[in-house]
């Protein structure tokens, strides 16, 4: 039981820490000093910092899989999608040092390397179903290649929002960060739009705009 | 003289290694060994391999720098901006064990943090401006933000979308990689087409297909 929760503590510390200084600059002996443990019990229960961050990646890889199964096993309606992305990104915020130094981690943990592909593809997958079914619905229009496409661009913008925001501007607030992502989503699907593209362009440039102040 | 010669030669070798096996696994003694010179004789032209990314971001960014600038001071016709896209990519491509491990070497070389945030910013006033001039000969229709934003993924694009193919795909040519990124990006500019949107959204993908076979 005990043990249990020191392993939970170690978890939640490190993710913390990581997603803080960046995981690069935080080492097992600062995790064991924030919560007052000895280096010799983190080892008992992660056998070192890479142990540490393969166990917060399943964590991970299981939320947003369930997230991300969701509007494939049952399609979302059209208002939902806006706050499907929002939740998306949440999660992907939740574990932000992942994707602020991907390869850097993905050369030291190579067994994650196949995991995160499969979650980048279930993000494209998720993304092509939403766009699919507003197609159906005839919400959409898409010319040959343009939904796929389109599919793509929407989970390596999912990918790589974080750390793109992060060498352009520096330090504005997580929220901000992730209201211009989700916009950014939203305005590349604007354009394919079966009516009423410019009036939802502009209805979206009003709302983010008030989002960000 | 013969000392420029072996700087440059140290230079064109790391820029070979780094993007061949990834920056992070090649040390200077690698580097002096494949050059056959000491360590002692790269360490008299580089104090370590800081110095030689240093010095190599400097080539870059001269590069890159002189290409950015060109449709900034003339516009380019329309066709012309197809091949500038390639251009860009190419240049990119490089130098691209920058992008496929950008956090780790921003936290090794800070001073590079800000020149790099200068080349975002301007391959998005690039891509701004070359929307801009599209956009007053009436070839391209924005809502309002559009255009921004479209440049803002732009740059975004053309800085990580060799990481998000190597995450994806693993181990596909160049060649493919880059038709499919100048693709994904002539795709994204296809909505905003005045006349003819469907029309030139399937003739980049009939080009873009016979390209990648």
């Amino acid at each position: 039981m005990a043990k249990v929760k020191t392993r939970d503590r170690i978890l939640k510390t490190s993710l913390a820490l990581f997603n803080q200084e960046g995981e690069a600059q935080v080492s097992t002996v600062e995790i064991a000093g924030v919560l007052d443990i000895s280096p010799g019990n983190l080892y008992y229960h992660f056998k070192g910092k890479e142990a540490i961050i393969v166990a917060l990646f399943a964590e991970f890889e299981e939320e947003l899989r369930q997230v991300l199964s969701a509007p494939i096993q049952r399609p979302l309606q059209i208002d939902d999608n806006w706050v499907f992305v929002y939740i998306v990104f949440e999660e992907i915020n939740d574990f932000r040092f992942f994707y602020y130094n991907l390869t850097g981690i993905l050369e030291r943990c190579p067994e994650l390397r196949p995991r995160f592909a499969r979650l980048l593809r279930l993000k494209e997958e998720t993304a092509n179903a939403i766009l699919s079914s507003l197609e159906q619905e005839g919400y959409l229009t898409f010319a040959a290649g343009e939904r796929d496409g389109l599919a793509a661009r929407i989970a390596a913008h999912l990918t790589f929002w974080l750390q793109f925001e992060a060498l352009r501007q520096g330090d504005r607030g997580a929220r901000d960060v992730i209201n211009d992502g989700v916009y950014a989503i939203m305005m590349q699907i604007a354009p394919y739009f079966t009516d009423g593209k410019t009036a939802f362009a502009e209805l979206l440039r009003d709302y983010f705009a008030s989002q960000s102040r």
